[in-house]
């Protein structure tokens, strides 16, 4: 690890993965081990090696798979789905599974046909699904907090785009932890200070069986863009990244930038599933299934 | 010109980049046809395209050429000073020249020999040489405002640089116009905007004679490393340089960051040259000039 002047040895680099994760959560105040944790797993490195983690450091953490439906050529859910399950199996732990094409009636795929979101790509649509879906459980299930796999090459990226648009109300939204705010769960991110490859390393060591491919959909994203040309910065100059990240945290906590109120749109309940939303009327969610219904019963009522 | 879906002939271009500057110069308020101008000349393709644009749209523009001694391999020093002074000529504009090493005893490379500042790369001290010298000149001879050539790949740059580290008070202090304050001269860059290749375009079909060199000590220098990074990003989405400028000058505009006195250290004005200082006691530029002189005497002394 070039970043920390620090090589260290399979046995060690174990035992050095989750005490730095467990300093991470303290340092960041994201959860006690009194409270119950809410993991999102997606059945790739990251999110397994989360829960792994998690287990190990003796936290409440139960698991909650979102079955996509995004099966095209590879069976990348229904794989990823599998490994999930057979994790949880071995190690005994408690998973939800919520199948998004059993509960709202299509898969991501298909939802995405229907929408100008989804026009081209799902992605933005997945997103939005599987954030109202991790919310809804974490509320519904009296969770305390909601834990995601987020690794630095993630949250560098994502600081790195909405940086070359300075893009204000997503910069402050960005944190290790997302405080909880009415009907919103609390949010943390404990991977956030890991390299993607420190990450695959101890899946790999942990011998965690995790899914290999990237989403077929993700392919050729501006994220995947994003993350290359950070890697060209990281290896041209080791650090960069961490730095990136790492300062930008620091300038905010410094008072770098204004207070978020300013920036920040007023949030109101959802009508329709009681959680927050800027839009006026019905949250984005809502409104996307609500269309999708009323496009369908129009086409019901042209073939009659 | 991708970012503005604009393709003009030869005769249009020589309007529309005089043009545009004066829409800039107007936009951020940085001078009127009634103040006094002076113009940071380096023999370069920006500041002399400056200069002759100046020159066009009827400002009050006069010259300053700083020789840096920069003469290594390729007499870089001398073939920009008489470029910048047969330009002059030509035009019949008036030029300042000073000479470091006649006023000051030594050349920029020397210099940069004797402090830490300079070791490996005299750029920093360069940087710190100019600034005073400008900032002095424009002082003493009365002018309203110092204009030098930076084009929107210079600007992008330093804002990227000091975007990756989140350097606080680096950030707000980068603009198109600095305002005076007490010992500084105003700041203005009328070229912030425009792309290094239209400003080459420019200088090219307006047949002024520059030199093509950059600065031998530049090669490698982190600033060209950040312009081939941003090059590489441009390529791959017009537009996004100058999205990158503008949307952050936009965003400071409207309220992003908090108010420059949290961020900005004190300054005071050194006991020395009286320009002003964040240090305690004498300006970086002074404690060089009076470490170059303690070292000397020590020198003398010790052969004595």
């Amino acid at each position: 690890m070039r970043q920390h002047k620090l090589a260290l040895c399979k046995e060690h680099y174990l035992e050095w993965i989750p005490a730095q994760t467990e300093r991470f959560i303290e340092k960041y105040r994201m959860f006690t081990h009194e409270e119950r944790v809410l993991v999102a797993v997606s059945g790739g490195k990251d999110s397994l090696s989360l829960w792994d983690i998690l287990w190990q450091l003796g936290y409440q953490a139960d698991g909650l798979y979102i079955g996509l439906g995004i099966d095209e050529d590879i069976g990348y859910s229904s794989e990823s789905q599998r490994l999930t399950e057979k994790f949880a199996a071995e190690y005994r732990l408690k998973l939800h599974v919520v199948d998004v094409k059993k509960e709202y009636g299509k898969s991501i795929p298909e939802l995405a046909q229907g929408t100008n979101r989804g026009r081209g790509k799902p992605c933005s649509v997945c997103g939005l699904v599987k954030r109202h879906v991790m919310n809804r459980i974490a509320r519904d299930l009296g969770y305390d907090v909601l834990a995601t796999g987020h690794n630095l090459d993630d949250e560098a990226a994502v600081l790195f785009g909405n940086t070359l648009t300075w893009s204000g109300e997503y910069l402050l939204r960005q944190a290790p932890v997302l405080a909880e705010t009415s009907g919103l769960a609390r949010k943390v991110k404990p991977l956030c200070r890991f390299y993607e490859r420190e990450m695959t390393a101890y899946a790999l060591l942990r011998g965690i069986e995790y899914i290999y491919e990237e989403c077929p959909f993700a392919i050729g994203s501006t994220s995947i863009y994003y993350k290359e040309l950070l890697n060209k910065l990281e290896n041209d100059r080791p650090g960069a990244k961490l730095t990136f990240y790492l300062s930008f945290l620091e300038a905010r906590k410094s008072g770098l930038f204004a207070s978020q109120e300013n920036i920040q749109a007023e949030l109101h309940p959802c009508p329709n599933c009681g959680q927050p939303t800027s839009a006026p009327g019905l949250c984005s969610f809502c409104r996307m299934m609500t269309k999708k219904l009323t496009a369908e019963s129009a086409e019901t009522a042209e073939k009659k």
